[in-house]
């Protein structure tokens, strides 16, 4: 690590710069659209000035950073966000703005000039917005981010106004097609390389999505004069179907490919402590890097909750399916030999979690770094992730970026 | 049934003219210590007054219509309660104080004079008070209504004020201590009559309640980065423990004796559909006929909820917990002889449900007589029950007042 071309100091000390602004009384609280998301930005359009690059805020609202190449060959870009959900973490998005700095710094104090524009990018919006909905500026480059979310509203205040007022200009809003690669480091969110011990997850597949609310209904019945054989009683019909659920996600990430399904969200009603529960709300997380896994474990759903105790009924509705992503396979074999440059350890991993670079895969070859954060924490004050690990994964980048501008 | 000496037109019409005093809103809806029930309290005591009772009420803000006997050997009391829960019924409760009013009509018409008092009682906010606690008046009248429980506030008024605002004078209660027998007709509140056909329902056993708050506590991943194999999931884990204590309950109450248990409040923390449950809360309500049952449930759940998945720790806390309460035999074997002679088909139940007759039995023998209600329902605006069902419950209280009187 000792001979590392980016400087560690000066990532840590831009991430605990950038970490003070935030709402003072929620630390780390950096929410797009916000007087403090202002100030960041500002700071960081101050630090992209620094570095040479020239700055500008896309019609999207992405604050971008570009130094032009020798040729006129197109764009290798980088970047993350630099927003946080209430209550997050100092390193989620804000790490991979801050590596996309140290790249382009880096490259200019060695006199490294490519043939390719270098862009360093902080995507608007990547976590879900107070408008409801996420991954605004990474869609609106990638040319899909809906019409019909422009009158959302926010305490008086439309999406389109609030683009408007970080210097976008949604009514102008077109697909970018000059990128030729886009790379994304990001902090791992989860215990993977941390509970293996290895410094670089080179991302593979974006799992897809797919969200799906189930209701079962039951009977209300009083709990002390019902006997026990008489019930239908939705809740315990729900725990049998929620321990299915995961002894069914469990056995399909035991495949070898990633699986997870999770029930996070859960209501009873009525919720009275001498009521038999008569109805139950849950929202199922499913997740997978194969679209067939996705597919048979919805089938397997659909036919689990048609086989329910008598008198309870289920009502399933599939309320957002996003497809599994893949990232670009000759970039993930860039990231790789340069890692083994640099001495990095490293494993070809899926992302449980969306990002921008899922977008971004539209409209040009992606790929992403994984770096180590602490037991897997994120979207927590408690998120962290050591500078040495970040520098790391900068290095690799610094590496890949040079490999990429001569193919 | 044509052949009643009760009136079942007058059981009907005093059931209809009662129930349309209510929260004009939320039929029916008529709370202990509201403008309503004060409303349903002067009606009462205005039939009470017609049917030659002396009306009073006690220092427990019980409305008490008595009529003498020819000798002095205290007191038979029949009762339950007019107050009613939110958005309730036209029957819990109210036709117990209906019929205790048709046996005292019943027997004057016909002459018959007791040689003990006749009392006929509407026992004060039977049901869970805006005061957060229930059964005031029978416990009073038993003497265990807690001192304690006197400063409790609603909307600015002392449960103890509320108390000498319905007449009652909290800072003389005493146990009475001159009954001699207490019966109390309700509707069964659940299915066991209905389904099988039966007419009346002989009380042995009011079951015991023990309720138990139970903390799960695992950690809360993020949902999508989280394998499977790393989790510490309270939902799931909540899952499994309901599934077990569904099991544990119906084989109990499949050994013959009346056992419930029921997760009626339940809910996870923090409740997003991209974060795994890391704490649940669920709050158990036991009830069994027999202590010992309860008392080798609680040590299942002790001994159940230390054998927990890996990462995940329990918290059990004994929110309250009341033994069974035996119906007096003496009397159970009039109400059964009562019913044989009258000609109505009975069977020996537990009471799930608690009521005013359980505080009653600390001071009395007492008794009391299940009617059938449709589909078991109660608490609920489609609360019913026949008017010739409850009738023929009276007419067996009439034959068992009769009885009684002569031992």
């Amino acid at each position: 690590m000792s001979n590392l071309r980016v400087r560690t100091d000066r990532i840590a000390a831009d991430l605990t710069a950038l970490s003070k602004i935030t709402d003072p009384d929620r630390p780390w609280t950096r929410r797009a659209f916000s007087p403090c998301f202002d100030e960041g930005r500002n700071w960081l359009a101050a630090r992209f000035a620094e570095a040479g690059l020239a700055v500008t805020t896309d019609a999207g609202g992405n604050l971008i950073g570009t130094r032009k190449g020798t040729e006129s060959l197109g764009t290798i870009m980088l970047g993350s966000h630099s927003d946080t959900v209430p209550d997050g973490g100092r390193f989620d998005g804000v790490a991979g703005v801050i590596v996309a700095l140290e790249v382009a710094r880096s490259l200019a104090e060695r006199g490294i000039e490519l043939r390719h524009d270098l862009a360093v990018t902080d995507f608007l919006a990547e976590e879900v917005s107070v408008f409801g909905v996420s991954c605004i500026g990474s869609r609106a480059m990638a040319g899909v981010l809906p019409d019909s979310w422009m009158p959302l509203q926010h305490e008086g205040r439309s999406l389109d106004q609030a683009m408007r007022d970080v210097g976008g200009d949604p009514a102008s809003m077109t697909a970018r097609s000059d990128i030729r690669a886009f790379l994304e480091l990001h902090i791992e969110q989860g215990p993977v390389l941390e509970s293996s011990g290895t410094e670089i997850g080179l991302v593979t597949t974006i799992a897809g999505i797919t969200r799906v609310e189930v209701i079962l209904t039951g009977r209300p019945d009083h709990a002390g004069t019902t006997p026990m054989g008489h019930r239908a009683d939705a809740l315990v019909a729900a725990s049998d179907l929620i321990s299915a659920i995961d002894a069914e996600a469990t056995a399909r990430s035991e495949q070898g490919s990633h699986f997870t399904a999770t029930v996070g969200e859960f209501s009873i009603e009525p919720g009275a402590a001498n009521v038999v529960p008569g109805r139950v709300r849950m929202l199922i997380d499913a997740r997978s890097e194969e679209r067939a896994q996705m597919l048979a474990f919805l089938d397997w759903l659909e036919a689990r909750t048609q086989s329910l105790p008598m008198g309870i009924s289920a009502e399933l509705t599939r309320l957002s399916d996003n497809f599994p992503t893949q990232m670009d396979g000759g970039l993930v074999d860039h990231l790789e030999s340069a890692s083994a440059r640099v001495g990095a350890s490293a494993t070809r991993m899926v992302s449980g979690a969306g990002h921008d670079a899922a977008f971004m895969a539209r409209i040009a070859p992606a790929a992403m770094v994984f770096v180590p954060c602490l037991g897997g924490r994120s979207h927590c004050p408690e998120e962290w992730a050591e500078a040495t690990d970040i520098a790391l994964g900068a290095e690799v980048l610094v590496e890949t970026v040079i490999a990429v501008d001569q193919t």
